[in-house]
């Protein structure tokens, strides 16, 4: 079953210990789709600008990505520079220029209204909600992200998108912001108050947890030597949690739990290489192999 | 089999925002040794003073604890006194009176020293070694911790008697200080040089990993809503760990893994209450019911 993303595509300057990239293709969407499109076909709902050229579209091609919704604009696409730690574990922002996404209004294709999967990656709040109202029925399974941004300066307009999505993809600190609870499964319980059935918490090196009302599923994150870029990690979880998730067609804990897994070896092959470059040669095999290794990490008997 | 631990046996004050306490019994070899006395018999070479009575002796008695190797001597028995943040994942020493274990020689008892599985808490470095020296054949599995005090001030000392052991048990922050290595898979590599051929990193609330020839094997740390005390967390994960492969007798992969889910499980009921309390209700049974929820807590099919 399709899958429906809206999210940014931006171009990124991204230096860490391992090299320097002055413009990468990147942004929420982008990656999430790159990841979901292993597993099922995505429909991509964003915004660039008239400097996103044939080439850039070249890593959307020959997968099972639809670009209509993907709208074109006068004007410079979202550039994003960030440099990372000596370690990866910090980063600090070098410059966000909004461009054309500070006006993006995201209009879904007729051909998109159908969607029975959607993911709202980070953007404002009211804009994830606009798409919601744009799908023809309620989804069968709706996920959205967010940020630190909107819960303190869009508390308002979140609490009121979050009533309508089942599950909320965040990581600890958003976690902890938007419950204002520091232990996760106190603050599980006050998110499904706001709407969501299911938190997924992102953990970054110490991997995923998964808590809704059957319990809770922890999955570590793969244990790599060499991480060399930590960008787009958390949207290629997402784009493998969720593009499983619409593959099997179903969502019980069982398929959960896999959609956990598929997410963790997605986010381990993107943080690899720099920006999307192991994503682009990454083949189906090699994802079956490393979610066998998830096996192999975390299998014992008692 | 019956195991011998080595290490502090000491009061304990502790304040956290779920409670204080002036004087609990504490220190790493307790711990270690109420742990392990769930899974076999263990003996405990330590140092206490003359306020050490029946009456703190008491959570000993009735287990499989043997006690012939503490040493009773004339003077105070070591003192700490430590205060937790709000959430539990910062605290602050206040005082440590090392009294009589500033002058700590262990001696092992004539039956203690055909010991097959030894475990040395975290002690001077030195110390650890006169224990392994006493012992009359290699041991089948040596297991230690320490920590950055040692390995910043004794640093020649703890490499002489890392090179004795099997298993180093200790912290992501040890770890990484000791290898001079953010990386934790890198950090094995450089420790495996050392000596050991099993690290086991505890990382607190995001659980434990051990890497050996064979790879690595992940387990998080069971959620819980309302932890009251970390206090000897550590120890009775290594007590539950070592108590486990000193019953199994062998230290096959599996049997290397259902160690990790039992420190595991120990290290849970530590912290459900203040110092030693949940310790002392703990039934076998409960313990198995725990380790079966870690099954449910981590397992997945591809």
């Amino acid at each position: 079953m399709s899958l429906l993303v809206v999210g940014s595509v931006a171009f990124d300057a991204l230096e860490s210990p391992y090299g320097k990239v002055d413009r990468a293709l990147g942004g929420a969407a982008t990656y999430f789709a790159v990841a979901a499109s292993f597993f099922t076909h995505v429909n991509l709902v964003g915004i660039v600008g008239d400097d996103f050229t044939e080439q850039d579209a070249h890593v959307f091609r020959g997968r099972k990505i639809d670009l209509e919704g993907l709208e074109r604009a006068t004007g410079k696409t979202f550039f994003w520079a960030g440099r990372y730690s000596e370690n990866l574990n910090e980063r600090v922002t070098l410059t966000t220029e909004l461009n054309v996404f500070a006006e993006f209004k995201p209009r879904l294709p007729e051909k998109y209204r159908g969607a029975e999967h959607v993911f709202l990656a980070n953007i404002a709040p009211e804009l994830q909600r606009s798409v919601l109202q744009q799908v023809r029925k309620r989804p069968k399974l709706a996920a959205m992200d967010t940020m630190n941004y909107w819960i303190s300066g869009s508390n308002a307009e979140l609490r009121e998108t979050l009533r309508h999505v089942d599950i909320l993809m965040i990581n600890d600190s958003e976690t902890r912001e938007l419950s204002s609870e520091h232990n996760l499964l106190r603050a599980a319980k006050h998110i499904f108050k706001m709407g969501p059935s299911t938190l997924v918490v992102k953990r970054g090196e110490h991997g995923a947890m998964l808590v809704d009302k059957s319990g809770v599923f922890c999955v570590p994150a793969f244990p790599l030597e060499e991480p060399h870029d930590p960008t787009g990690a958390g949207d290629c979880f997402a784009g493998g949690f969720m593009g499983y998730l619409a593959s099997a067609g179903k969502h019980t804990d069982a398929a959960l739990r896999r959609a956990m897994v598929y997410g963790s070896v997605l986010g381990s092959f993107a943080v690899e290489r720099f920006g999307l470059d192991r994503l682009r040669t990454l083949k189906r095999a090699e994802i079956n192999a490393r979610a066998r290794h998830f096996l192999k990490l975390t299998t014992f008997k008692l």
